[in-house]
């Protein structure tokens, strides 16, 4: 066995295939986002049109401004788990400040969203006897694992299918344990899951509901607390979890849920338990961010209107993207070779940044540009993007007809 | 099912057992380490005595000023995964100090030490067909769940047993892929691998190396490479892997090996692709304490002269410590409900905190408390510790004879 011929050959398929990944190396320019230097490219100025810090709050004052103030009241790491040494002030403000935003008994802490989701997830399947997960067929990776790391029963329901959820839930005992994990708002199509009719299938057979609202938390509802929140339906799902890292603008993960439930996380989530806490200046960062959001809704509302623009010019241009309730705008490529050379010809003679989205982020044949535009994006911006996209489509003569959403 | 009922039951089980768990809620003073406010327990000044920021990185101005240029320059968080605009100038700076730090090829950063372990070896172990790991008996839960999580088969040998190692080597076809992970400096007993004597066993039996030196990377070796970089072995290991949030004092996790081995990694680990990377502060912070701790060696001499005494004074008193050869000074109390006690009487009426290292961290009957002098501990803090654990022991009647090393 040559190891290091196996790493290379492995490689080398992902290249021939137009997946091997290269990242683009930016500095962004705080207080100028969605401004940036792109160093590898060597493109002084360039536009990100692919953030998922969906609202600018990274470069938001009072987030920075709490940050800053906790580095200097705190220093710089937790310097310890949350059980030995690592628990600061600021990590039970923020758990507070999150329960607070979905109506929640308590909130918990995890290092990102991936975790949150992998952990909490592993340890409610894998602790509650018997358990089944009911688990969205487009369920995000880090579900995907927390679920096979439980090593419960698991059924895949088709993608937002009410229909299928509940012939797999009615062919279950009534009193076998059951866990729905679903999210809100799908990252890479930007559809949205019917809540309410799942809330209602999970109370008929009584069944536990996990909805992810990492791409929702922050930018839907009178508050942020996402589209639970818009519905009036938070009340009605067991556990929410979200991101610190996308609309806050910081990072880490949460769960919020009942203080039995979070309580019981916090006991036996082995990816809660065996790693160093959050930094304080994070933790303070992000609920100044969802303090911000919680009482101003112009960063959605101007975020709204950005995205209803972006969505009419690609229209009248015939710019084939699919066509969904949420602020993501997915433009279909659909070939991994074709999705790198646009995005690297937007790079370097556009100064626009949209990173590729290739398998295994998306399916392949549904490589994608997603573009996610923001409040801090100029009436300029929006120009200068989508005469560069008309003048490539018609370079490329890539196919002006609208995909399906799928 | 009654969902509640379960969690509350679960939770009720583990206050029977002594094992459930109360976080210290604190308020680390940023400069005057390692002193701090303990808010639920209303003591306004206490020196703690197990923080994991060995060295008090976490207030060195080098590292905070770091992190005050790097948000001012880039803004709070890195607004998306590594691939998808992610990716800053800091977040390549740190893996190339990483790098250099132990003098291989390339790094690659994860959002913690426990995503490193699980999503290096899961990935390793889980996509070399038919790969076998060979697992130290005492090895973290990251690697635990890593190993698990690749679904490759696994032989867990004797902890630091040379012997038993080579015969599970032995047992096995010359020519199938393994894999040997283990640690440097075990955190919960503090002794220490016999590292060159594993890579000969490699060698001979064609076996790739993981070594996890998060308790030791900063602290030990000429530059703070660890263990391996004293023994200069470090060119021996197929990957060493490292946190950021212990010694260095920030937060974050890493391995460092081979290009095509880390690139590897980075194309194929869903743990390091579908999450946010690390801020761009936090990655500053961290490089900014690595590039001191290469340079410097005072911080790891005056840890051992603080380590090497207070030990002294433990053994004049005749109390009960783990001997090894590490900074890590194992307290035993071998019972979970009096080692919280201990530790709440020493809260409350020494202002001295020590969190009690109960069951799942450590096997049931061992409960410890586990002492980390470092560098910011004064003569002064060094004799109130010993004098109130002198007190305490013969106020409970604890014995004061010294538990073997297990
Ligand atoms: C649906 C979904 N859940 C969870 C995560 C993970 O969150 P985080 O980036 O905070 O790890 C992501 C993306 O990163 C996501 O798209
Ligand atoms: C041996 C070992 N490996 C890995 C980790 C995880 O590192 P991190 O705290 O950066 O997640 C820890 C402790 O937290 C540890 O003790």
């Amino acid at each position: 066995m040559n190891y290091q011929n196996f790493f290379t050959g492995a490689l080398d398929d992902l290249r021939d295939q137009g997946n091997y990944r290269v990242f683009a190396d930016l500095e962004r320019h705080c207080g100028s986002f969605p401004k940036a230097t792109a160093r590898g490219a060597d493109v002084a100025n360039v536009t990100i049109w692919c953030s998922n810090d969906y609202l600018g709050m990274g470069q938001h004052p009072s987030v920075l401004g709490a940050m800053h103030d906790a580095l200097d009241r705190c220093g710089a790491g937790a310097g310890g788990t949350r059980n030995i040494s690592g628990t600061t002030h600021d990590h039970v403000l923020l758990e507070a400040e999150l329960a607070d935003l979905h109506g929640k008994e308590a909130a918990l802490l995890f290092t990102s969203g991936y975790v949150s989701n992998w952990a909490a997830l592993g340890t409610l399947a894998g602790r509650i006897p018997d358990c089944v997960v009911l688990s969205d067929a487009l369920n995000h990776a880090s579900m995907i694992e927390g679920i096979r790391h439980s090593k419960a029963e698991r059924m895949i329901w088709k993608h937002n299918d009410l229909e299928d959820l509940e012939a797999k839930l009615a062919a279950l005992p009534l009193d076998r344990p059951k866990l729905i994990a679903f999210e809100s708002v799908y990252s890479m199509d930007g559809d949205i899951a019917p809540i309410r009719e799942i809330c209602d299938l999970a109370d008929k057979y009584n069944a536990m509901t996990y909805l992810d609202e990492v791409h929702a938390v922050g930018l839907y509802g009178p508050r942020g607390g996402g589209i639970a929140e818009r519905e009036g339906l938070m009340d009605r799902l067991t556990v929410i979890e979200g991101t610190l890292g996308k609309a806050f603008g910081v990072m880490g993960g949460y769960i919020a849920a009942s203080a039995a439930l979070c309580d019981f996380i916090r006991s036996f989530a082995s990816g809660f338990i065996f790693t160093t806490a959050l930094p304080p200046a994070v933790a303070a960062g992000a609920a100044a961010s969802i303090r911000h959001l919680k009482a101003s809704r112009a960063e959605r509302d101007l975020q709204k209107a950005k995205v209803t623009e972006v969505r009419a010019r690609l229209e009248a241009l015939g710019i084939p993207h699919v066509d969904n309730p949420s602020h993501i705008i997915p433009v279909m490529v659909g070939d991994p070779v074709k999705c790198k050379y646009i995005s690297d010809v937007l790079l370097k003679e556009y100064g626009i940044y949209i990173q590729p989205i290739n398998y295994p982020t998306v399916p392949k044949g549904t490589e994608r540009l997603r573009i996610t535009p923001s409040p801090v994006h100029t009436a300029e911006d929006i120009d200068h993007l989508v005469g560069a996209l008309g003048q490539l489509w018609e370079y490329c003569q890539l196919a002006r007809m609208p995909l399906a959403a799928q």
